[in-house]
């Protein structure tokens, strides 16, 4: 194939590189474990020029993958066919803060983090909150990412108004707008959410904000079980208490981080803990929170019931939650799974983890977000020899898998299906359902060209 | 055409009407203005029979319109193609409520009233309340339904967790489920979700509940001008001060309407107002936050603020609101117009509409949703003679359409396009939006036998 044309779309050569001079890590994702192949690593600076790269590619059958900032879970943004690798990194910019109808209108490259903080000065508020700050939104947008604050304020998808697509021919699609209700026709916006890359390159997002909350707490319930912590999450919910966060850990995940990270854990009596958020403008209402919390938790044998209002000792104990991962990968190659279950299904799904676990002889560590049934497992190869975990660790994998779909539940809470875990998520799901997926994915790209072979995508 | 096939796959012959026998109520919508014509009525009432009959109009080639309750406002129910009237009307079963999850699923004919009526009588809620409480849960999913306390809780789309879809051939696709969050492959969920009866048949949603509040509390603001009024909302909403609802309607609809109901309205010193709704569990959770929209009113030119605690006083006002569009038709003909603009510009456009009435000598009342740029207009008639009406009322229809594409809005934010606004939306539609819409029409209905000539739909 020759990429010349490339040259003439983008006349700046430190913003295209050719085979081997592509960087590895840009060849993988962030877990960094399996490699891909690519011709071509592009740049874009702008929605023109993307669209320039997609008619190029369109026109001569080449494949593209599209990259935000390569910090996913599961695959997607590896190169399986060669082609283009098409990065929108470079496309950062903040283009309008509209504080009259409370949007923000932003590039696809622009980081979660740098976005936060850019709100935040301006006393407004992005509720998304995935663990990984460094994530770009258009990969969020793209990942349908969830995150802590999920309970409370929902997830992406519930804060994307409008978005500006690139489609595999290059043309260019405006969907929806600074607008809070829309019944105009088909609804394509909510079909690019989530969808991995495989439909369009997103170029442009129209975000929706709210004032910032003034206030905000934690509070630490250690459980001599993880089963009473989980099932005092229904009644949670049930009390109309209004948590931002409701996540849970066992002690033995938490004591790897803390070694990890060289911090403390504010409380060690408790098997496994649920840590909550509340936040508002007013005290009372916080507080009001909270007691019922207090109240449902100590009648369900909580062991304490631990306020953190404290800046300090609530930075360091998310600072734990958030490194469990990283704590975990730092002693072992792992599998992340975040099966979503039906919120009372939660405790099934880990009891059942526990007898896997024995089954196949491989440990799994559990936490994740209990206030939404979205339960991270890492299943953890411990030094496992090479062949015996390739082959055990499938199998496990798919009866996981199969135990959440027996349970009612998805594949993917929030991470996305991408390449590892396409198989299971093919093996789970109904047929028609992806017979229905590839019919849509054939109306946007009839070559398959874009990100073909991740998810549902053949 | 031969309907024999149709007796044997619902044997019950009170649930087929064949030509003649057809009702007129059936051959319309709400709005009993056009009538269309259709060869067979036929009320399923199971997952099964719709197939069936699916498969037969598929292999037969036959139109089809599906049909909850006929309350829909643009004429998405008329058959245009004759046909199968497919009315799911009979299928109206709660078939679970789960406590545990918050959920319940419903067969699709189940009125809105019923529905909010059971699961209000267990303590839950079902937060969506669009003017009409004789539709059906169906139909509101098709059009995703906004209504009253959309500011607060969001619209239908928020509350459907899953759906069964029978789709053109007959074949049937479970979508979501009890499940908070996902990204497992495409979301063809929300693709179906204000689809319009263009993509499939909606037998079954699963529903989201929330705990209800236990109080409620209503507030009218009079302001000297409808600028004024419409001014406050913004500030109002950057106060978080949390509100239901935020109406806004004119001192002439409300007049019209007490006329009508032969109700008073608790104020009559304003030439517009606001009316809010606050609910919760808390008292003092309430007080604080209509007290921030009572000093931002008073700040504002507000001529008052009537908080509303009393029973019958709500009842009453809310009466007098929800029944504006009927006052007008009982007057007139009208045409009505749900236009969605950027909350900001909701005065821009209630301001052209003082010029366009001027302009084409018709006259509009405005009112609508205020918290959410969701403009109701009536366009009335007034007596007009039929050529002049005919001509005179599209091209002003034209030019507010156009105007609200202007003011970067869309042509509907909970009624849907149907048949009456098809050639508006066409006409403000970038043609590309409209071609990717018909090419997703043509991934689930190749042979464009659902609802086609509806809304996008060719
Ligand atoms: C430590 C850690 C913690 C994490 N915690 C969470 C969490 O709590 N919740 C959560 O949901 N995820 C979490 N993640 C996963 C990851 O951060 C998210 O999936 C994130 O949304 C990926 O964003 P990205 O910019 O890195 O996208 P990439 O990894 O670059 O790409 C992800 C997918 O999106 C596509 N894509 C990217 N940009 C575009 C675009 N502009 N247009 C079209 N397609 C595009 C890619 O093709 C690929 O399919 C975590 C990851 C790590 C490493
Ligand atoms: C007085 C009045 C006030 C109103 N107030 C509001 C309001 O505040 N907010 C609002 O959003 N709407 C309002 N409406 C409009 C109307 O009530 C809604 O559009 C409602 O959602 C229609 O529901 P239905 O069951 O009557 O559907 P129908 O009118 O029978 O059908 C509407 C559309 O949905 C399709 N459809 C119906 N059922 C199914 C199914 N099971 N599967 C697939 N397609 C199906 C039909 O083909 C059609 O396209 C109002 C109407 C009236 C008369």
């Amino acid at each position: 194939m020759n990429y010349n044309d490339l040259f003439h779309i983008i006349d700046d050569k430190n913003r295209i590189k050719l085979g081997k001079d592509i960087e590895d890590k840009y060849l993988s994702d962030a877990l960094n474990r399996n490699k891909g192949e690519a011709d071509v690593l592009v740049f874009p600076i702008n929605t023109d020029e993307v669209s320039s790269i997609m008619k190029f590619a369109y026109e001569n059958n080449i494949a593209v993958t599209p990259r935000g900032a390569g910090t996913g879970l599961v695959g997607a943004t590896i190169p399986t066919k060669g082609g283009i690798i098409l990065d929108v990194s470079l496309m950062k910019n903040i283009l309008e803060l509209d504080e009259n109808t409370l949007t923000v209108t932003v590039e696809p490259g622009i980081l979660l983090t740098e976005l936060q903080k850019f709100v935040e000065e301006k006393g407004l508020f992005y509720p998304p909150d995935p663990g990984e700050k460094n994530a770009s939104i258009g990969g969020n947008i793209s990942t349908n990412a969830g995150g802590m604050r999920a309970v409370k304020y929902g997830v992406t998808r519930d804060y994307v108004m409008g978005l500006e697509v690139v489609l595999a021919d290059g043309s260019i699609l405006n969907l929806g707008g600074k607008i809070i209700k829309n019944s105009s026709g088909l609804d394509i916006k909510d079909l690019i959410i989530g969808s991995e890359g495989t439909l369009g390159i997103i170029t442009k997002a129209i975000l929706k904000l709210i004032p910032k909350p003034q206030k905000s707490v934690s509070a630490l319930i250690p459980f001599n079980s993880l089963e009473e912590g989980i099932d005092t999450v229904i009644k949670i919910i049930k009390k109309n208490a209004n948590p931002t966060a409701i996540e849970f850990m066992e002690k033995d995940v938490i004591e790897n981080a803390e070694n990890f990270l060289k911090l403390k854990f504010p409380c060690n009596y408790g098997q496994a803990y649920l840590l909550l958020t509340f936040d508002g403008d007013e005290t009372f209402e916080i507080e009001s929170n909270y007691n019922k919390v207090k109240e449902v938790a100590l009648e369900n044998n909580a062991l304490d019931f631990i306020l953190l209002d404290k800046k300090e000792d609530i930075e360091r104990t998310w600072k734990i939650r958030g490194a469990l991962v990283t704590a975990v990968e730092a002693v072992s190659e792992q599998e992340p799974i975040d099966i979503v279950v039906p919120i009372d299904k939660s405790a099934d799904f880990i009891n059942y983890t526990k007898v896997a676990e024995k089954e196949f002889g491989i440990k799994i560590s559990s936490f994740g977000h209990a206030g939404d049934g979205n339960v991270h497992l890492c299943v953890i190869r411990n030094g496992m020899e090479e062949s015996q975990w390739n082959e055990k660790s499938k199998l496990l994998l798919q009866a996981l898998y199969r135990k959440g779909k027996e349970l009612n539940g998805l594949p993917s809470g929030e991470h996305g299906i991408g390449l590892n875990k396409r198989s299971y998520f093919i093996d789970v799901t109904d047929e028609i359902n992806v017979e229905y997926m590839m019919r849509i994915k054939k109306a946007f790209d009839d070559k398959g060209i874009l990100n073909a072979g991740k998810s549902y995508s053949e």
